[in-house]
């Protein structure tokens, strides 16, 4: 399917390349874990699904987190901005959010210190 | 100045329109507050006086988190993500985020149900 062929949700504002602005948050922790962009689609998976889906910008394809490594993410809640153009999905991650073996994307400052939590091997989970 | 004459940050991947995804928590309750974007200067502002910056798309301009609401997000880190084409605002949020009135954008789920907290009145702060 494109981007744009599925029922629209309701008070979602895609951009015009048919996407919007996702954030993923551990439940639990509360940690940020990432930032990626979902199409109509990939929000409609996730719903379905109860598992955090997303649209590659790079591959120009819907994926579903953790497909590869494992990793999914649980949906415990979405929530929509104010404006209606970013969604914030509220996970229980398996393993680690990012494919650096960190257990959220943000674990830099902008310093360059480390501060975030390595929490699995990459090498061992992807080939 | 432009989006894009100040001196380049270390690890950080500007779009196409000069701009990155920031997302804001706050460091204590650890509510997710927003997502804006934010172009080289806004980070530079940001880093230089301690309050969050940002860049408005639809005003084409940099502003100041709460400078017409006095809501000023006070700056306790920034964490930069894996590909470094997001950051994330560490803040101590002053009111709310939301010019709404909530706390958090994120006041509602997918399905409409609000879920956040009203903190103060819009029409008391916006003329």
């Amino acid at each position: 399917m494109s981007r744009t062929d599925s029922v629209a949700t309701p008070d979602l504002e895609f951009g015009p390349d048919g996407l919007l602005t996702v954030v993923a948050q551990d439940a639990e922790t509360r940690e940020v874990l990432m930032v990626a962009h979902a199409s109509a689609d990939a929000i409609e998976r996730t719903r379905e699904t109860g598992l955090g889906h997303y649209y590659s910008r790079s591959r120009d394809e819907l994926w579903q987190k953790g497909q590869s490594s494992g990793h999914v993410q649980r949906i415990e809640e979405v929530r929509v901005d104010c404006d209606g153009d970013a969604v914030l999905y509220l996970v229980d991650q398996a393993g680690g959010a990012c494919h650096t073996g960190f257990e959220s994307c943000f674990y830099r400052t902008l310093d360059g210190e480390v501060v975030g939590e390595r929490v699995f091997d990459p090498d061992a989970v992807y080939e």
